[in-house]
């Protein structure tokens, strides 16, 4: 890579950390280009040259945030040890996490305005399905989980659901108390299911 | 009550019904107060004063919201016949559908906007609580659960949980095959649990 392509890659990487950050402390209506321009310290005219338009940063933002999101979990789960009970108690933690965390809440920004945003929605919807197939991917190889049985699959999927409605329900309040007596009922459902 | 009374029942009922419509159709940042006193057929004057700020417009739609769809579930409810398995079976597919029909989407409007808003939010928080005990209950009582058995409680939780998630993975999309699938294995726990 030449100093200049270095150079690059790290304005953009800037600019979508930047992305993420707003998105997370100033909602969807708040991280306008401008206010992310001058978080990640960067020109207007250099933001442009890489994202033309405030949906392709976006877009670009929810790309990387998964990437992002997908590789902590990876490196967290790395350092697991521990038999198969103790391996699936602490890998819910790591996902629920993850769907507490600020690029959860960054995403569902994202995704809220979407929704009544016909051009986002589209460019938004072959991203979100390649990012919801490789979350499932992980999580079926950090639980070890079987998906040739019965039930398996779905076991999984709805384990990724119910993180993604608690991710909700943490939202306004700190849902932790109710959510780690959740878990806990959730987790010895889930050893017996996969 | 009176004339007057009714009158300005009904123009409450309608501005009530409009923000919810509005947020529905055009998000949180569309649904401006102007747009829903337009969509309400209600003047600016008699919409200030009934809410005078557009927080107490969307407080209100929120309780009211949450009412009207604490009403719809229990009015199907009450028609449902069949053995305990078919009724856990329909109970689940009313729940899902509220989940999943316009009265959430708005919800998930303002929840998200509240989470940047700290005015909105102080005021939100209490409403939700009681919002959310009351879904709970709802909940119980349809499915006949037997909170006093060790992990009823947390699975009838987890149900509310995951048709949250359930919810917002069917925002951008149709999710209803993938949804349809995912609950029927879900039904089969639960009948398990409670």
């Amino acid at each position: 890579m030449t100093a200049q392509q270095e150079r690059s890659r790290a304005t953009q990487r800037r600019l979508l950390e930047a992305t993420v950050e707003c998105l997370h402390d100033f909602g969807w209506s708040g991280a306008t280009t401008t206010v992310i321009a001058e978080r990640a310290g960067v020109s207007r005219g250099a933001q442009l040259h890489h994202y033309p338009t405030r949906a392709a940063l976006v877009l670009a933002a929810v790309q990387h945030l998964a990437e992002r999101r997908a590789e902590e979990i990876r490196t967290e789960a790395a350092a697991l040890t521990g038999d198969r009970e103790q391996r699936l108690d602490r890998v819910i933690e790591l996902l629920a996490s993850a769907f507490t965390g600020p690029l959860f809440v960054a995403a569902l920004e994202v995704w809220v305005a979407a929704r009544t945003d016909a051009e986002l929605r589209d460019a938004l919807v072959p991203i979100e399905a390649r990012v919801g197939r490789e979350m499932h991917r992980l999580t079926v190889e950090l639980l070890g989980a079987d998906e040739s049985r019965p039930g398996v699959r779905e076991a999984v999927q709805a384990t990724l659901d119910l993180l993604r409605g608690l991710g909700v329900a943490n939202l306004l309040t700190d849902d932790t108390p109710r959510r780690t007596q959740l878990l806990a009922a959730w987790k010895q459902q889930l050893a017996k299911m996969i």
